[in-house]
């Protein structure tokens, strides 16, 4: 399969990824691996190629390709722990199911592969739909998760460490099916749209609706839709106020501190940390440790972030001002070599250093691979980088996003984003002709605040309601939306 | 002076001021009392009218209209004060001076008249503008402020407890001069444009900007727009990100308790309060009594706003599910009748009621004023109102707001404000032909940007540079704007 | 009255209050200014001396000596506000009023005299007790207040603003009547205990017990007990639990924010603050100021407090490592010059100095009379230090207790200390024979939790029950006491 | 060997621990599982017991018993890792390293091993101290770092999951040596020190010192104390300040988190929790829970404790008030039977259940071992308990101590306990005749304070020294003790 041309106009768009050569051609969430959520079960035993395998469902399928089938039932209860927290698209279910408003959407995906996943994938052949899946990253998918939708019946092509081959071959696995054409796409990362794009053209114009929730993919549709060239609505995800405001500030202030636990046992309290950056994953971070007694200091770029930190009671330096004294380094800033070698010779010994942003370039970690310098690896995605000297610095994830790779992120988050994705899905879906161009866009804040109602549940909260008096004399329908839709 | 007429075009949009006849000629801002900046030393003295007092300031000028031009000493101490909290300002004076960006500049001026304004006044003049100034609101002027402006020569129209007839005579003396005509315009509730536009139109025709910083003037400005009549270029100050995200967050989580300790010496420990709106304004208080070991709840009509308030740690609840508990409700909603009588009736004995939101509204306090009901006024701006069994509800200045009437609001806030308009008129007076038309606008982010740097030194905060390298990797300029304009 | 040459053995002890000679006869309390909770209507009209005035109450009573007895109605409702808060005392009233466990008791009392301690003295006589009462300090009478005791019958004698002779005079007028002997003594400084033990012996040796809840008082105890002088069992009431834990820690979480902002209107979002001692003053201090988005430093002498505040996110330093930079200096050490004149020298323009602690020596307040040094009062309490190069200290209450001078001190905490003090009573004036020695005792445990019990009403609190079986297994009463005497 | 008779008369007190007949003899700490601490690698392939193993160091000796000597290097680096964390100890080594203060000691220890026991082991020799050790839990020993303590020449027995028999034969191999004889006893449960009691009753009259740092273990002292059996000076360190205030309250303030997420991934914004007894523990618990965004309830049966959470701002409750709304149930009370059946029946679904308390009584797990009860394992440590209508309540290690079992504690908080024990090792073998009697002392506060600075380096922290004049003041010497003993 010949796709490293295909990708080449999408590739010269400045990239936040910093990826090489070899990987060029693979979106940044592809390359990055993914190990929290990662297999359960040890399949190292296992040598055989899924593709080379012959499995069957206990339903006599064959129509998936994964690990190991027999792990299904393993898959099962992780999604079964995984819908418990994710009960706002249990609830679609249950509200939309006699309508079915999937019924007829033939769903290309192209996701993580988690138990998280596996609920809106269910959730989606639940109101209707038919799915075909596969992986947007060739290290993330839960094996066991993959196979027990293969038993449920969905048409799953993915494992764990595919090759770049394997992972273009899925994909084709999904779209390229006699007598079965996609309608619709959920993407992330953009790599399903291009392949559909490039290698189908006739049945890219069919589709009637493209979700994409990942900046790298938004980008690319922005782009493409730029150059005339989109001839599909698209729905921005990414951009929603329920994905902007709670994946990235809580799910930052949740994960943060379990993913410097589980790495290193550091002890929070008293400690000095300095967090680069305080756009929402700065200022969850920021939050999270000094709530538990650590004492943070911030660097920006931005004045007005830099002054609600002051305001939050944080002291805005430069890094180079403390880096002596810290002892721990998070980079939330979607930048590059944020932290460079010069910082690194100058940290004390011991001190913790790691990525909470956008990419993997925010650490100069090549920086370090030099001979005056030894690597030691202490445990799984634990290196002591140590000088000449002695001294130690502790790099984590080798500088690839700490909490993908070192710690979980909450379900409850993830079912936000899914069930924006699902509504996102539903709404491209039944839109009336006309509602949709060839565009790009944001849900419509109403389906936001339905995406939150859905949430509120979970927590037992009661929401009020307008009496009519009051909706009239705010100039709002009682039923909402209640904002604008620039408000944050 | 015939202005009931002139003003009613305006009154026709649903107003959140809920003001009843007799004063609907006059913007909300001004017949809020404004107690706690207001006046330090006691005038109750002096009852003849400021109009038929004959006054000189020292240079022999009686070029002004204030209380007592005695007070100025005093005045001129609590300007010097504000400008320790409000260098901002000074150090604008100190950056642009050399140049004297406002030079030619005639700004005529309706503002709250406190030890704030007096600093960014004098800054006008300091950049070179001539000003004239009355007061927005007719009770919260601080007379011995004017008297200290009227003593250095500014031309001030303005005392504490003006009658409406005398309010719009002071702002007809700053238009109506002899040999001097207004070309930018400064308000605070768009009386002074309103009355510019009505009373003399061929100045109008002329001003070069209007600068509005308050919701209603804003709204009145869009609403000339939208009608054709804004021949004049504007700019919302109201809505620049630096008011929005500090002046109603930070200022409220500053001045909620104040105001609740100012008036009630509450303990804050171990109180159950709800609070009713979980804006920025909610958000602040919220931050601020949870802090200080209260319980917290939060009632919310907005699903967003409501799954924020939750993923925070506050139970959303309807008001009726909490109001027999709770020792204290705060409206945070811009709503009316938020609480009703029914409400209050089912509070516990000695239950503290306060406003923070946008009006005086929010509290149905009418509501109250039924025979079978005492009033007692056991404090300034502290009621008790006694129900036949006894149980006596706390109700703090009259359910208008808390922070204007019993609290300060801190200077450095006020900075933040008063450097924006300055900017915004700096900025609207140099610009070139074509850059603004008739229309009204935001401030653009990079003036957001400078405003929010200009504040950093009070912190001591240290901001960091991008590389060219990164700049280019961000796609963004070294200098800023660092975010969109959208983003919040 | 000659009253010095008696209280000479007293004062030998090293003394906390580095009092000068002229005032060296009266204790701490008696001397530092305290106006907060002073007087709230103006009574400056009458210059009287109210030892020379005819006085009688709406019963025909003179047993009183009061500022203005027509007060008495404004004090009765500030009782009444006061009573809210502490509904302990009024359970206790309710629930030992059948048996009147104080009847017989004839206390002479001498405390500040608020509308708190009134809620104390009539609590005292609904459980059976006759009272005397005098105030322990020359400023600290409200005025009001003691009228409407006065009107109720108590005989007080007591008013804002004595001289050192009024001050033994009022203490003589309760301790020296005909045909009344006191037999309890409840004490706040220890000056009326010393009044009687010199000068009315017969009247000492019969009393049942002494109830002292200062510092000092109790220190003057354990010095009478030492030299073998003290013949009567007393109460040490400052050192219980309920005193330590609550009185010092919550009460200055909620008094610190309060004293600052009344005095400052300063903002604390992103001040740099330094915090001299780490125990339960200062550990609520730096709690409060934190939680609103201060930076805290703090300085301690003690490795166990530092290490505390390194673990709590507060960095340890010395005071003249961060003097240059911070913007408050708060004392609370319980030591002297903590704040040298060295340290006020290197402070930056309008850096705010006060003190929490537990005298006016921490801050060396006399340096700064010097000649090359402007003193300005800007408002009641707030001095401007003004330094020749225009510099500006603000320093508040003139190092005095911050929160005695500037703020006021929540009437729930205020409730537990008056609720120990009055069950202290209770317990010694009915302990069997032997119970108490000629020493000074603690409060037993058992009646420090029944304190606590008496107000979680307040909060609506509901205790847990052992089991008899989990009472067995734990080896405890099921009533209590729950922990060892120690245990803090 | 018979034990079981030995043992009786110290297990006639009433137990904390509830163990039942078959593991009567052996303390709480010995039989509690201890996995998280636990071997690194995985050890499974080898089951002969290293009883009958020929093993040697790399310098010949095979005076020690251990899984596998061929870990040491592994082990060894963990040793490492610690140290960098217990900077204290290492800085004892340094400072005392000259005189040797426990030459000639030679001390039989039993505690758990882990890397952090292992600096405290490495310290005592560096220090002159000659050691045998082994382990008091039979489950708690990192292989590992016991292969490295035996390489390094430590003779120590012990390895993860021995039987009761080699429990007790590894603490005979360690006091039953030709030509050498303890004179000191480190212990941590006081199995050890019962054995040398019973079994070798003449080395026991020979010890110069015991130093204990377990409840359990000091509750037997004192038995042995009042019988008048104790013939040897013993030192708590369980009551220490330092202990108490710091192990409990930080350590569960950094462990509860740890433990919740590493077991369940749950998501803590927004979740109802309640928390059972505010002693240090459930203070650590809430803090820390609080701070994350959950909403925290808390039981009490101490009214002092009681008020202390109203003022924190948590609701003080009956557990059964909020059985049926909360997400997560924790308990830290040192009772039985806290969380019964009957509250374990009307949780909702999903509720998490856990202990943090000191045994695993708190729940009653056994009510839960019943026929219509399905337990399934969905994760090591992790139990869903499955009811007939399908409810699944989330039992975490089996109601053990969670942050023994399914976190890690801070290694700098165990420095702390560690930096006391070798200080009361010091303090016994080295004080004058005389100075201990043969009774159970805590260790002198200025040794707390020792303790606590020599842990302030590493926050950079830099106390202040009282002048002369200040310390004449205060009555202090300069050098501490600062704070009198019973001070907490």
């Amino acid at each position: 399969i010949q796709f490293a041309d295909d990708m080449q106009e999408f590739t010269k768009f400045p990239t936040k990824t910093g990826r090489r050569s070899l990987s060029r051609s693979i979106s940044q969430s592809s390359t990055d691996s993914y190990s929290s959520a990662a297999s359960y079960t040890d399949s190292s035993d296992d040598e055989v190629s899924p593709r080379e395998k012959q499995q069957t469902n206990s339903k006599g399928s064959s129509n998936f390709c994964v690990k190991n089938i027999k792990q299904a039932e393993f898959g099962r209860r992780e999604i079964e722990i995984a819908e418990q927290d994710m009960s706002a698209l249990i609830s679609l279910r249950k509200r939309a199911q006699g309508e079915k408003p999937l019924a007829g959407a033939k769903i290309v995906g192209c996701t993580h592969i988690t138990a998280q996943t596996a609920v809106l994938i269910e959730t989606l052949c639940a109101l209707g739909a038919q799915c075909r899946w596969s992986a947007c990253n060739i290290y993330s998918t839960q094996n066991e998760v993959a196979a027990a939708l293969a038993e449920a019946g969905v048409a799953v092509f993915a494992w764990k460490g595919e090759s770049e081959d394997d992972f273009w071959w899925c994909i084709d696995r999904c779209v390229n099916v006699d007598g079965w054409q996609a309608n619709m796409i959920l993407d992330d990362g953009g790599d399903l749209t291009h392949w559909v794009y490039k290698k189908y053209p006739n049945v890219f114009k069919k589709i009637r609706g493209i979700v994409e929730e990942s900046v790298t993919g938004v980008h690319r549709l922005y782009q493409l839709s730029k150059a005339g060239k989109l001839c599909v609505p698209a729905m921005n995800v990414n951009d929603s106020v329920t994905k902007q405001k709670f994946d990235n500030l809580y799910c930052c202030r949740e994960s943060i501190l379990d993913g410097l636990k589980r790495t290193t046992d550091v002890m929070f309290g008293g400690k000095q940390v300095v967090v680069c950056g305080y756009g929402e994953v700065g200022k969850g971070c920021c939050a999270a440790l000094k709530a538990l007694g650590a004492i943070v200091y911030v660097t920006e770029i931005d004045p007005i972030c830099a002054l609600q930190a002051c305001m939050d009671g944080f002291r805005v330096v430069k890094l180079s001002e403390v880096i002596r004294q810290v002892d721990v380094v998070i980079t939330c800033t979607g930048n590059k070599n944020v932290v460079t070698r010069e910082h690194l010779d100058r940290m004390k010994n011991s001190c913790i250093v790691c990525n909470m942003g956008h990419s993997n370039t925010e650490i100069d970690v090549t920086s370090l691979r030099t001979p005056e310098l030894t690597w030691e690896r202490v445990r799984s995605q634990v290196d002591h980088v140590i000088w000449p000297d002695g001294k130690r610095v502790v790099l984590l994830a080798e500088g690839r996003l700490l909490n993908l790779s070192c710690s979980t992120v909450p379900t409850f988050v993830l079912s936000i984003t899914a069930t924006t994705q699902a509504l996102a899905l539903i709404e491209l879906y039944n839109a009336p002709e006309g509602r949709y161009k060839q565009d790009v866009y944001l849900l419509p804040k109403k389906m936001d605040e339905y995406v939150a109602s859905l949430h509120l549940p979970s927590f037992d909260a009661h929401l009020t309601e307008l009496t009519d008096d009051q909706a009239k004399y705010l100039g709002l329908n009682k039923n909402g939306p209640f904002k604008p839709n620039y408000y944050r």
